[in-house]
């Protein structure tokens, strides 16, 4: 695997000489589909090399536990779904995890053993509803919390439930303000307002999108937000996946040759003004690890802060109901509840 | 087309005889896909049938106008999305009609033409959403309002938005309360719950899902209601949607043969107490009439009242925001909101 | 007493192999009225056969222990009460069971001999008031609690008090997740919805309707739970109760002959696709017996899970008070109710 | 019709020398069964006739409009319900009134042309449920609102509803403050208690109890409570009913013969200090009619105030939960159910 | 003195037959005023005359140890008291008794010397304050507790400190639930409704109140709990008390004659139907005596269960603080306190 | 000036066989500075050239009439304001036009006379408060309208006022609906999404921002937006200011040379996938050219509808107070308003 180096980290004798600097890593990689156990063990190997160079944070895909499952099509077209697909369904399933549960122990372990704060983006199983989640961990390898897509994209949203305004969480740790938005959701401007005025300074963007406008959409968000924004993707060849019949690529005659590239990755860290710190990244899988300077973020606040100085609140005003939404509640609940 | 009567009007001469008797009647026909005003056409011919038999209420299929996209993907895989899929989803969306608008005018028409109540399902446009919606008109040419789908299920997430709680209406009309829950909406509970605490006697149950299983749930929610439940799903071959490669019913071998059913219709019409008044009818397209007598309700709530001495709501009570939802407000629209 | 396998005990053999499959047998007989020693002793018998058949769960009817005093009307006219009717209710008072209670004690003994889980409908007393209740023991003996009928039915309503929020349970046991709802409190929905919120898996029915719609209850609440459900209804004829003038059939003419049947059963077992596995039984006395593939419900729950994905808990929230209500409450009594 | 003088109206000239006075008219009288319009004109009848006496404030029995249905069963045993019983709750429901409702304002005409303040028992019809209500009406003619039944005793909880804690009124009014209590209510501690909170000075208790321990029930109210208690019942005989088989006195061989009294009335106004001020009468349909003197009431709270001086707050309080209950509840409804 | 059989004892003979009736005496008789020596003399000559006929249970009126001081003002008018009436406190307070302490221990020795449930109104001294008390022994000679008058009536203010929620027992013992209110207590519809929660079934009501519309308050009582109710009242002429000028009837001139009666009893035994099982008596000193079958309770409870099937606990709850409060509290009595 | 054709127009013949294809071009030119009516000219050249080049749409950079005073200080510093300042501002406002007045009178002539829909940056003079606005005419000749910049950026926020909710329109036109969004305003989500509201298809973005940032902001809105993107910049060089000391460019050493770029334009023009139909432009004065196919939008909002299908009003919902602001009102102008 490459190792990609930002320019910020030319000169590493520097490193730690400026407490507002954070040394970052994204990683770019695939899943062991349908096979989470090895999925974490990858997990674990990445986040080490990460933590060998450094890294105070590593920030891993969409999905990248539990698998995301390009190309399926779960054998439902309108109105109708197949027994296979029904099947494929069952294994996804058991491939999600619950939050928490076992795996998240798992990774909050390896967070604390490597001492690296850890965004990472799985797939939760929620009795029998999946969502597509992204999970904190501190360095101390304490959970934090967890982000739930608002809004799954196209198939998506007949595996995924939807989340709510409950998790929409901004952490603020040692090494800045952190929270993630995953995919599409990044393309909710709402959503991101949301986020900025939760004063979020490191933007984690898990993602399965590799078209190159991505990146566009990438560099503007960390000029609105006026932070870094840390992107990540899979980088997934057809092996990556069971072989057919097990796994069928909807759509491909004699579906593809076990090396075509099925997601390209594209991952980046970008810095509040704009410049690219490391990547984008469309070779392989990779790590990719820069130097954020967190004191460049109020350097582009003074000019513009979309929370700030620079929003007309008189005018237009965000309501974000973020309390949860639950189909049914118990009174006697209500304690635990308002924790 | 085969007129299926209903046990209840063995003896027409009766009709009218007592008020509180309505005659109703229920389409199972198929869409003529991709082609809306050659589908309202047929909607014309069928109600004018229906309205010589002396039907007051005459309830279309989901999706009779614009058509249930059955077989079709929209060449959506997790992840991706092709060309073709694109092309399917511009003609898709074409067919579509705006609530108010021209096809609506007409269908407004044909009910006041021929002196019916017409529920019907239709795939409404607005702005560059698809919502599945069903319309609701009087017998003297008025459009009354409309119920959008709450919850799309499965891949009809792709192409149906959601609707909100200010449309799941029940209106009283001179024939009773009538109302709609489309196809898997019958399962929700709460929606259904809604539907009773409005008072419903006349529950249009438009559906696409011709399963057997789908007659017990209109018989339990009969039961459950105290209400006339009529079920109206559409009878299709594979004929009647365009050839291929115009449109493709994925999953199948070379197609299917042009006589294939693809929907098997199922429409059903049954009482308070869970009498099958008429139907399920499986064989192919059909008028579905019978005589529903309102007084009925009386006598079944009077050991079942879902809402009034049955319920315990102390115990369990249900909330529903009906007000529109809407990502952005305008408070100049504000009094037009409040209409 | 005739054995009624359902169709997936094919092949007994299997039985076990699958940790997720549990053996599940619904008992359909009448109780030994006004003798609640007799019922108790019939019910080890029933228990025992169920047992010896690899019976993991055995589900008994409504009122089985203290009996479903059909056709009585304990004297009660509108305005009226007659001495006869209060000796009857003297009777029945005495043939219920406290809780707990030794009753309660013996058949927490019996599941523990038979290593089976009991679900067991019975006649609670509670000062002076009666309740229809279903107990809950684990196949180690344990007692695990109770629901009271939430809304007894028409007549039922002068001999029975109503439950509160407090006793609808759901229990995590080592087969799955069971709770029951009582005769006609199948068709709550916001009931259902509270225990389907639960996460209900092993979905219980005891009931006094023997009606042919009763199964489309049935099938429609496996459908809309996504869970198994099983019904246990009591098969009794005249003969089970005592002769007359000792306890009369209101309404009879010369009462009725012994062998009338006066409940006919109609006990089943449903999967949550819907899928019959055993019953409906309206011969006889029986014990029906399948097996349950717990799996198949997060397969039912990828196209509909009623409080997860298919909700919408942002227009239609159900709030459950299952806190007790209690006419009196004494502070002292306060540390031990917030257990 | 027997005119029954209080003892304190000896001296009629002397009537409206003390504002604190106030005349008050206790009717007994029967319903006309199923028979609504004429009810209400015997309603204004005897209206008139108790305003000709100078009568301000007229009680009349429980579901005098509407009926109770003595003897009745509604073919209702346990577990099983007859076709003629569902026909006579059919008859039943069409006697009830919608509140407000056509019959409403005839009443509110009534006590408006009259000049008097009107309770009176009806059956009110809401949606498919039937309530044993009380009416209020000032002397200009305005309905002032309702009381539900909170708990129907026996046989009645299969045909009305259960009302709720928002509809325990107690009006102020030029001649007092108002409510009312129905039959067994009377025997709910704590419901008395609320009305007393409520500052209840003239406490109606329209009933159908004719027993004779019901006197003892109304003078200890009238202690109790510090206030006027006014109980009015209904005198009927057997053929004030339809005779049979249109409607079947239930355990009564042969029926009962035409002049059978089935309800004997009892109807008494009691005094704070217990004293009776007229009836009890037994023997027919009456008019009882008795000035009530205001300043009697403080005279007996000096020496017990239930909920003043004589209360132990810290000891034993009463929580009222006196919002509406609702099985379902829309939002859009929130502003004008706080009105 | 007259012995006042009730209707009950018709037959001697079958006493015992039924292990659920039992024989309860209620005493009317006078204190032998400021001497409390004599007082217990003369209760054990009754305890034991009632012993002989048989009785479980021996009820004595309010007060009859220490005396009720009826006519006295102690001196006190409103700002004022005088030097004679500060001697009458004393006396008073002379006559009273501690509990537990010898007189307590004489009484414990009574009962189980005559094997008889004992009920006694006394005048306890705790510290510097008297307590209207009702203390409670068993027939095996044991002190079972108390109950404090939670609220004194008018004058009786001055001289008796007020009850807390820790003393309102209900007693569970062979012979059934036994509890007491003392005196217009009765009239406290919340403090009866706390002993209702209780379970209490005999009923015990020692007073001081001889007007006929006592009778009332007591009928209903028994109607409202579905209990058994015994009042004791003493009968006592102006000679019980000391002549004067050592004891004064204020307000009266040349004081009474010797023979006046100055309470008239009116003790009474009433069923929970209402029936006057024994009494009322107004003639004289007396031992009334009648058979509880407590059967009857569950025969009422069927049809109006206070606490239980007839109540609305979501509408109306009532709270009892039951904890002991005291002005000052140590926390090294926290531990104890709390248990 | 180069023509830089946009690669959609390579086969000219083509134009105008869809309807839904509009040709836009996008100005990029310097204002000729202190001399509005040059400008105006200047205006009209540009203008003519695009519309013959078939163009149905033409926008102008920010402030084209008036000038963006680029590099000026207007003397301000903090705490202070020179006089040469203010005399700059003068001569700054003297160039600002009043709207309406006759130079909208002269541009909406223009747009008439080349049949082109014109959208065109100008400053605005208010009373004595200027703004950065932009104007819009139809291809008749008629004005339609105003945007004022909500938020001035920086220095801006000394010489231009803030507009308020009621200039963000969006007109419905024969060509699409348009709107428009002034530099730094593109950078505000909220804004944005207002304007997605209303539904715009030609998001027109004049620019003073000439960073290559800019690109992937612009690219960005269109993916976000479902819309095509027409980002108008000026390119000036020094001498398109008046020459020093007229006009200083603080900050540079010995001004700068008159060649020199002091605005790069980068106009560009992006369809609603984020493919670039023509630009950037970093050259040099320009007319940008593209064809846009409107079917494109419906294509992507399929997969992505910001404020339809994938938004969540539910959690998240922008309020916009679109009315008029005004520091005075008068109460006889409130009708008007309410319009």
């Amino acid at each position: 695997m490459a190792i990609i180096p930002g320019e910020a980290i030319a000169a590493e004798v520097e490193m730690g000489a400026d407490s507002s600097t954070v040394r970052a890593t994204v990683v770019q990689a695939s899943t062991i589909f349908y096979d989470t156990p090895a999925t974490l063990d990858k997990a674990e190997r990445l986040l080490a090399e990460a933590a060998s160079y450094g890294s105070q944070l590593v920030v891993f895909p969409e999905a990248f536990v539990g698998g995301y499952p390009r190309g399926s099509t779960f054998g439902v077209t309108i109105g109708n779904r197949t027994e296979k697909g029904k099947e494929e369904f069952r294994k996804y399933y058991a491939s999600a995890i619950d939050v928490p549960g076992p795996e998240v122990d798992r990774l909050a372990a390896m967070a604390g053993k490597y001492k690296v704060h850890l965004v990472i983006g799985v797939i939760e199983r929620d009795g029998y509803t999946l969502y597509c989640t992204v999970l904190f961990f501190n360095s101390q390898g304490q959970y934090l919390g967890k982000h739930r897509k608002l809004m799954p994209t196209a198939l998506e949203r007949i595996i995924w439930g939807f989340g709510d305004g409950s998790t929409i969480p901004v952490f603020e740790t040692p090494i800045g303000k952190i929270g993630a938005a995953i995919c599409w959701e990044n393309r909710m401007p709402l959503l991101r307002t949301a986020m900025y005025a939760k004063g979020i300074e490191i933007y984690c963007a898990p993602t399965a999108d590799a078209r190159p406008v991505w990146q566009a959409s990438m560099t503007h968000i960390a000029l609105e937000g006026g932070c870094f924004v840390l992107s990540s993707n899979q980088f997934c060849r057809r092996k990556d996946y069971p072989p057919p019949p097990e796994y069928v690529f909807t759509g491909t005659e004699d579906d593809l040759a076990p090396e075509s590239v099925v997601c390209a990755g594209g991952s980046v860290i970008i810095s509040p003004s704009g410049t690219i710190l490391a990547g984008p990244n469309y070779e392989g899988e990779a790590l990719l690890t820069a130097d954020l300077d967190l004191g460049d973020i109020a350097n582009e606040k003074f000019a513009f802060d979309v929370v700030g100085h620079y929003s007309r609140p008189e005018v237009l005003s965000l309501n974000v109901r973020d309390h949860p939404t639950r189909p049914v509640t118990f009174t006697s609940a209500k304690t635990e509840d308002s924790k």
